[in-house]
């Protein structure tokens, strides 16, 4: 009897050379063949941007068995549209983006790469899972998310999940973990963004992003936000259609 | 009787000088005094995407009665942060991104500029609109989307709309138009996305982005493609909580 092996793609938001992804690919290559189409440099922030106003190329890095890794000059998304028409033999089992080096819970999830990833391949009816860590270090230690890991992906590919979503998970800076939390995304924003100094050659300031994240609802226990202040890996399911139902219905008695 | 004017933000992802922000900075200076904080290019297909690498400016255009514009040389995300903490004197009554030359509706919300400027005044708490014409003429003529703008500003300012939610409003692309439909986020994705030629210096291939619009259920009259394609303005409310409800009941039952 001859079972196909899963097929994975894999891209992200820290690039190809980042620590993150290629361990990812270690902790699934016994599982699964696995193609990664990562960005060739840092793409972190880029949400679902797409590249519209220039040509984006994409390039073999190196081959090993079951795993081909590839590189592409555009942002996080582009490399998913663009693994999917012109690298993939076949449509992928699975979209992974990640591992993230850095928080994507809560409103993050609107800014991040790792998510812009996710949520394209959901799009385009694939199961989509981006996986995170709570700590920007490029040097972390990922073994303490490996069986996790291994583990959400191995039940995804099992079960399913519904069309038009996909999940978010991430895992708190420290191990060992309290375990796992099923999540709603938390509401809250960032602010104090700026750090503003003196233009070094005059003229005005320059503004570098920074902040903090207020979290608006601290007490509630459900928020992806509390699970990882708490000790939890937090999944929070997501999905594409953006639409506020309840506003919808109120909205259809207005008059224009 | 002094009723102080309300303040309204606008930016966009075509730039400060494209005709739509402009055109949009003239339907509205009657009943608002009105700041612009505009990328200084464009900046299409941007989606929510932050500028974390390098630092970001923003410099005075112009100044005329109750209007003054700033250019940015960051994504339509920043111009709405660096706005609300540099630039703005005090919170603004309305966000508003757009006019857009193309179309936002469907999962376009995802990968748009203009729609990223709409979900960053949201998250700030902030009542926000999106404008956007099916059309990406330079030249367009925006005269028959005045009275709508007007109107649907006008109403938010007077009725609200709940925090967490924002609206992005879609004008086809040819008037006279039917009327106004509010709307569903139509479910469907981008297909032939990548046009490829061979690099004219050789070397392998260069990939552009193009396309067209699969729309999963064409005979749904409540989305906003259906509208559009009707003839009808589309009003597509629009929640920045992504969470899937109903998948987060569904896993809790699964074991990690």
């Amino acid at each position: 009897m001859c079972i196909q092996r899963p097929l994975i793609l894999i891209s992200n938001d820290d690039g190809h050379l980042a620590k993150g992804i290629n361990e990812l690919v270690g902790f699934l290559r016994e599982m699964a063949d696995i193609i990664v189409v990562a960005p060739d440099g840092p793409r972190s922030g880029m949400a679902a941007a797409i590249t519209s106003q220039v040509p984006v190329t994409v390039s073999l890095v190196s081959q090993s068995p079951g795993v081909d890794i590839y590189k592409c000059s555009g942002t996080p998304v582009d490399c998913i549209k663009l693994a999917l028409e012109t690298v993939v033999p076949r449509k992928p089992d699975m979209v992974i983006g990640g591992i993230n080096h850095g928080d994507n819970s809560a409103v993050n999830v609107h800014y991040s790469g790792t998510m812009g990833v996710v949520i394209e391949g959901c799009m385009k009816s694939i199961p989509s899972i981006g996986f995170s860590v709570c700590d920007h270090d490029p040097d972390l230690d990922f073994a303490p998310t490996r069986t996790y890991v291994q583990s959400i992906v191995r039940q995804v590919l099992e079960r399913g999940i519904p069309v038009g979503t996909c999940l978010n998970v991430n895992f708190p800076q420290y191990a060992p973990y309290n375990g796992v939390k099923i999540c709603r995304q938390t509401i809250g924003c960032w602010e104090n963004e700026w750090a503003t100094i003196p233009h070094p050659r005059g003229g005005g300031n320059i503004h570098w992003l920074t902040g903090n994240f207020a979290n608006h609802e601290p007490h509630s226990t459900d928020t992806d936000k509390w699970a990882l202040d708490n000790g939890y890996i937090s999944i929070t399911p997501i999905q594409i259609d953006m639409t506020a139902y309840p506003l919808l219905e109120k909205m259809k008695n207005w008059e224009f």
